[in-house]
C-alpha cells in the first residue's frame, strides 16, 4: 500500500497558477488538496479538471480509494476573512489535519494595485496574516508562498540572483515583498518551529499538455501570452500594442523569462519537499536579500533563466497558433524595465529544480488550451 | 462664538503618547476627539483626566457647551476587527462626521516583536490596512500617522534626514516602515483625495506639566526613562544596566534624541494643520525616503535635534527626583546603534513644529507624574 497523502491545503488553487499546482501536487502521489478560493478570477470547472487529469493518469487498475484522494475539497472563501480560514483547520482536525499550505491566492495585476492599493494589501498583506496566525494556532508551521520577481524591482544585475536587492516598483511588488517580510520574521521568531519557502515566479505561461486547464483571466489579459492566445481566436483585433523597441536588447523589445506552467507548479512540489530539510537554510538571510538571521526561511527564483524578447514571443505564438499577429509599435510604458532574467542556479542547486520545457513546448500547451476553450471555462462543466 | 470643532478619531488615545495627543487636540481648540482603544496598554482614567486637564484650562467664564465639546467619547474596540472601525464611522456620520484620524495604537516593543511577530503585524499591519478601508469608505481622507524612528534602522548618517534609507532591522520597525508604504500607495493612487502625514517618532518622554497623565507601561519599562522614574519610587531595586561604555559617543554609552511628550504631542495639532496645505506634498517622495511620486504623502522626524547619553540622562534624573541611582556597565546589547539623532528641520521649516522643552523640564515633569502617581493609573479614577 503506498504511504498516505499528506494534506495540503492550497488557497486559491482554482486560478490559473494554484489549479496547475494542485494538480502536480496530486500527480506526485505524495500530497491531497484542499482549498480555499473566492473565484474572484478563477472557476470551479477547473479544479474538477484538475481531479479528471489526475485521475486520467491512475493506472487502470487504480482503486475507488486512489481515485477519490484526487479529489479536492472546496471551501468557498476569503482568506481576508479569519473564520472563512480557521473553518478549514477546524474541519480538517478530524481528518487528520493539514501538513502545509501553498499560498498563491493573490490580487495579481500590477497596473491595478496603484488603482486600488488598499484592496491589494487587504488581499495580499491582510489575508496572509490572517492565514499565519491560523496555523500558528493549529501548529501548522510549513508553507510555501508565491512571491514573484516584482520584488527586485528594476534589478542592478541581470540574470537576477536571489540576493539581489529587494526594491519592488509597483503596489502589486510591495505586497510581494511585505509577504515574504512578514514570513521571514515569523520563522526567526521560531526556527524550531516555522519553515517558510518563497518561490519568486518569472513570467509563468503555458498550459497542460491536455489543454484542459489554462489560463483565462476576467477582461483584456495584462500579460501578453494570453493576450496573443486570444487575439488568435478572434478577440482584441485591434492588435498588440508593442511599448518600445528602442531598448539595448536583441531586437528593441523588453525582455523576459517565460517559464512553462508546468515547470513552475512541479516547482513548489519540489519546495514542499525541501521544506522539512535543514541544510538550505543555512545561510538563508543573504541570499533571500534579507540580512542575515536564524530561521528557517527561503526564497527561490522559479524561471528558466533564458529571455525571450516581445517580437521573438509573437514569433512563436504565430507559429503554434498559425495567426498572423497585427501589431504597433508605441511609446515605451512607464516602469518597464527592458530586461529581467532570473538566474535560477540556486532552485536547481538546492530544490532540484529545472525548467525543462521549451518555448515551443509553452506555445503550443498554451494554443492546445485557448483553441479547445476559446471561451475559457465560462459556461463550463 | 467660535469656529466648531473638527472631529479627529485618535487610535489608541488613552495610551502614553496617545493621551497627550488628545490633550493638545483639545487645547488647540480645533478638535474635538473621539478614541477607539482595546486598553491593552493603557487606562480609561487617562482620558478622564486628559478632558479634566483641558477644562481647568477653560476660562472662569466658559459655557457648558465649552466644557462638553472636551469629553472624549471612547470606544472600546479592536481595529484589527475592522467592524468595530465600522461602528465608529457610522455612529459619527449623524454627528457631523469625522473630518480625520490621528494613527497612533499600536504594539509597540522591539523586543517583544521579535518573539511574536503575527500578533505585531495583525496589531499593526492589519489594523492600519482596516482603517484605511473604513476610512475611504466614509470618505475620510486626512490621516496623521504615528511612526518611528525605527524606519531607519542603523543609518548611514548622524542626525538623521527624513531621506536617509529605510532599512528598519526590527519587526516593530517593519511594521511602521509597511504601514508608511502602504500609506504613500494610498495617497499616490489618488492624490484628489487621501492626505498623510507620518511623523517619525525619536524618543517620547516626560509628562504633562501638571502630573496627571503620563507613561505607565505594564510590567518593566523597556525604556529608559520610565525605568528611572519607576526605580525613583523604589521599584527594581538591582538597578540599571547600562549596555556598553566603549561606544564612540561623549562618554560611552549609547546617545538617543529625547524629546518632551508634550512637544511631540502638539507635532500632531501641526501636522493636522499642515494636512490641507498643497505645498508641502511637492517634493514628498525623495524627501521621505521614497521614491518619488505624485500623492500627497509626507513623513517628518519628530526629535529634538540633540543627543543625550544614558549617562546624562540618568544624571538629569538623579537631579529631578534626588534619587541616587545604582548602574552596572554590561556588555552591549545587539542592535544597539551608538548614536540616534533627528535632524527636525524639515518639520520645523514645514510644519513650524519645534521641540521647545528641554531636559530638565522633560526630567521635572516627568517626575511630578511618577511621584503623584508611583503606581501609575493603577486603581485610581
Amino acid at each position: 500500500m503506498a504511504s498516505p497523502r499528506k494534506t495540503i491545503l492550497i488557497t486559491g488553487a482554482a486560478g490559473y497558477i494554484g489549479s496547475h499546482i494542485a494538480l502536480c501536487c496530486l500527480l506526485s502521489g505524495k500530497f491531497s488538496v484542499v482549498t480555499i478560493d473566492n473565484f474572484h478570477n478563477s472557476y470551479p470547472t477547473a479544479l474538477k479538471r484538475v481531479t479528471k487529469i489526475a485521475q486520467d493518469a491512475l493506472p487502470a487498475d487504480a482503486s475507488d480509494d486512489d481515485k477519490k484522494a484526487l479529489e479536492i475539497e472546496v471551501y468557498r472563501g476569503d482568506i481576508s476573512i479569519k473564520s472563512d480560514i480557521e473553518k478549514i483547520f477546524d474541519e480538517y482536525k478530524s481528518k487528520g489535519g493539514i501538513w502545509g499550505v501553498i499560498h498563491v491566492a493573490a490580487l495579481k495585476s500590477v497596473g491595478e494595485s496603484g488603482e486600488i492599493p488598499i484592496k491589494y494589501y487587504e488581499n495580499n498583506i491582510t489575508a496572509t496574516i490572517n492565514l499565519l496566525d491560523v496555523m500558528e494556532r493549529n501548529q501548522v508551521y510549513n508553507i510555501v508562498y508565491s512571491s514573484s520577481a516584482t520584488v527586485y524591482g528594476a534589478p542592478p544585475e541581470c540574470p537576477i540572483s536571489e540576493s539581489s536587492p529587494l526594491q519592488p516598483e509597483s503596489c502589486y511588488g510591495r505586497t510581494k515583498f511585505m509577504s515574504e517580510l512578514i514570513l521571514k520574521d515569523v520563522c526567526d521568531s521560531a526556527p524550531e518551529k516555522w519553515r517558510a519557502i518563497s518561490l519568486r515566479y518569472f513570467n509563468p505561461a503555458g498550459a497542460h499538455p491536455s489543454g484542459q486547464i489554462g489560463e483565462d483571466p476576467r477582461g483584456r489579459p495584462g500579460n501578453l501570452l494570453p493576450l496573443l492566445s486570444q487575439m488568435a481566436v478572434g478577440k482584441f483585433p485591434e492588435g498588440l500594442k508593442v511599448f518600445g523597441n528602442d531598448y539595448t536588447t536583441v531586437d528593441g523589445t523588453c525582455v523576459r523569462d517565460y517559464i512553462h506552467i508546468m515547470d513552475l507548479a512541479q516547482g513548489h512540489v519540489d519546495a514542499l519537499a525541501a521544506l522539512p530539510r535543514d541544510d538550505i537554510y543555512a545561510a538563508q538571510g543573504k541570499a533571500s536579500g534579507f540580512g542575515a538571521s536564524g530561521g528557517k526561511y527561503k526564497a527561490y527564483n522559479l524561471g528558466k533563466g533564458e529571455g525571450m524578447s516581445v517580437l521573438q514571443m509573437v514569433a512563436a505564438m504565430e507559429k503554434a497558433s498559425g495567426h498572423k499577429y497585427k501589431t504597433e509599435v508605441v511609446g515605451r510604458r512607464t516602469g518597464d524595465v527592458p530586461e529581467l532574467v532570473a538566474n535560477p542556479a540556486l532552485a536547481e542547486k538546492e530544490l532540484g529544480f529545472k525548467a525543462t520545457r521549451g518555448l515551443e513546448e509553452m506555445c503550443r500547451d498554451l494554443w492546445k488550451w485557448q483553441s479547445q476553450n476559446p471561451k475559457g471555462y465560462e459556461g463550463q462543466e
